[in-house]
């Protein structure tokens, strides 16, 4: 599976023994990630990045790498992840298969990549994981910590079973715990990749490969990803020229169509099924409610109350009213929740049309927001 | 398929040649249909209903089946549309499996199901359908006609088609075209289905059925029917029994999974996948634009122009916030060009939490809105 490891991708060692929360333990685990800026004399101006579930840790072009990254609008010299100023960190998750250590990956025990043997990963294992990496890079705490998506979710189980880590907090369309609806959609896309006789029970390999899975779970994902509004103004109701549809009586018609099935073809390859798997369940288990002192059974008021027990100075919960999958009060809740637990807290709801992958997008309105909280850090 | 059909069912004749939009000519179809009240001597006091994509005539019971219909408590004597006063019919529509003639239909030229054999279906077949039944029944002006959802789009090509055919009209959850994330959500279904290997091309039989890939289909829709705020007041994150879960490492553990899967059981075997692909296709090529005269190529502008031409007397279009699948402005766009046309026409909102669907399930708001108008016209 190299080929999903970006060039210039580095590499630390988990413990011998990594403990995960579920019960398993990983051996001989490695986080990928990469770098941008420096760290300063005081190792005070380090940004963590947590992605949310399918990118690498290539954020951003830099010198291992000059391609651009998923985030190159973000960061860099003079944008809003200011690399003259920070030394910014991006993680590859635990559990995924962009260099960090995965179901894809080979256990040491049998030299057979895990496949459904890699143990239960949950949120807080990619927290545990992201945060030995800050202590490997002997970042004594970092200036921020910024988490997108299901990386928002690891953002607060980091900050939370980590006291002290980061002294500021950016959560970006994230989540203090997993809804229906989304766990609904994310159930439908793993049904899919297991429904595919090729996925056999995890046991595929690059010539009987769940692909056909894989393109419903993607297709699936970019609908829940972006919105209708977006979809109106971008494809209407725009046809594929003849020669470009597929002569199938019920096949490609319109340009929506069309651009589904490109990005689900793009995707397919290019991420493993089982890491899939189990990065999407991560998700549904997620649930800041389970940390509450005393849990009450109503699920609103323990996760407020899960969250007050997280520790930041700083925080900035940002959502986009077009969000179907984290829907904007889950960001409200999460900077409501921070403030009672004591943070400077602001939630920020943003007009971008692009829905729930608007911060890969809607540069012009993410960057002002994320550039201005970090300046107001310096 | 006839287990498909409720007892009770009556059925019409189609003209022997039933020439339909893309060009196909069906030859001795047949609609099916249901009645409630009864007819007065001026004729004049009839109401049409026009369904969704899956239901059958039986929206209530009535003496042919005394069985609850999907729309009973909406429909029956003193209930919003009462059948003390109104005489109610509804029809199946043309390409569905419940009695009207569609893909699962013998070919009576073969002597075989037609499968996709069968001529392309259009929703404006759906409505000429219809209209024929009116005229069979002898009913010179229906009162109202009703729409929900597919049946909203039915009933605006209904009545551009068949001018004078209604007095009054309302449209609940429909649309005067289909979007491209409603587009995307159908093509998804059906790539679902088509996926399955059972459904090899359409010609599966009872043994070798599509049923994952029907499953699939089903619960993408019933998500996208329902609403997330709905289902985290209704499911949450509740976990299901140990002995309801199945096991599985990546099976059934929440229960909005275990909603979707029984939804989905059910239905599977109760409805054929090409008359799914059939009526799901007929949505997506539906844009009342198409009849404008000028077209301008802004498909907003068309659409309403189309819908200036449909001539009623009186509408109301109906709509709920929370459904994403048929959004609430296309309610409005219906409403406001059906006046432009010169109908005394409304636009009413529902606060209703239950998504597309709330008007099979929110009777608390539906009745009073759909009782009120017809009370109007009696």
């Amino acid at each position: 599976m190299s080929e999903f490891i970006p060039p210039g991708t580095r590499f630390i060692d988990l413990p011998e023994r990594f403990e995960m929360k579920r019960g398993g333990v990983l051996r001989d685990g490695r986080v990928a990630y990469e770098t941008w800026g420096a760290l300063n004399a005081a190792r005070d101006n380090a940004v963590l990045i947590l992605t949310g579930l399918s990118p690498d840790a290539h954020a951003a072009a830099n010198g291992g790498n000059a391609e651009p990254g998923w985030w190159e609008g973000m960061l860099g010299p003079s944008k809003a992840i200011d690399t003259n100023h920070w030394f910014v960190v991006c993680v590859n998750s635990l559990g995924s298969c962009k260099g960090s250590t995965g179901p894809a990956s080979l256990n040491p025990t049998t030299g057979e990549p895990y496949r459904l043997d890699f143990p239960e990963l949950s949120v807080e294992d990619c927290a545990d994981a992201a945060a030995h990496v800050v202590r490997a890079l002997e970042i004594p705490q970092l200036a921020c910590v910024i988490g997108n998506s299901m990386g928002g979710m690891v953002a607060l189980a980091f900050l939370l079973r980590h006291p002290g880590i980061a002294r500021a907090h950016i959560n970006i369309s994230g989540a203090a715990r997993a809804l229906p609806f989304s766990i609904a959609i994310r159930s439908l896309q793993r049904e899919a990749i297991r429904l595919d006789p090729n996925w056999n029970g995890g046991r595929y390999d690059e010539h009987t490969y769940p692909e056909s899975g894989m393109r419903m779970a993607r297709k699936l994902g970019v609908i829940t990803y972006r919105s209708a509004l977006e979809w109106d103004g971008r494809f209407g109701r725009v046809r594929l020229d003849s020669d470009r549809a597929d002569g199938d009586p019920f096949g490609l018609e319109f340009e929506v169509e069309s651009y589904l099935e490109a990005h689900a073809r793009r995707f397919v390859r290019r991420f493993d099924p089982n890491c899939y798997l189990y990065l999407s369940r991560s998700m549904d288990w997620f649930d800041i409610g389970d940390y509450a002192m005393h849990p009450g059974g109503n699920s609103d008021v323990d996760a407020g109350a899960g969250l007050a027990l997280v520790k930041v100075e700083r925080a900035l919960a940002i959502g986009v009213q077009t969000d179907i999958l984290f829907p904007l009060q889950q960001q409200q809740a999460i900077a409501e929740g921070l403030r009672i637990g004591g943070a400077h807290s602001r939630f920020l709801p943003l007009e971008s049309p692009q829905g729930h992958d608007a911060f890969l997008v809607d540069i012009a309105r993410f960057g002002p927001a994320v550039g201005g909280f970090l300046a107001e850090l310096h």
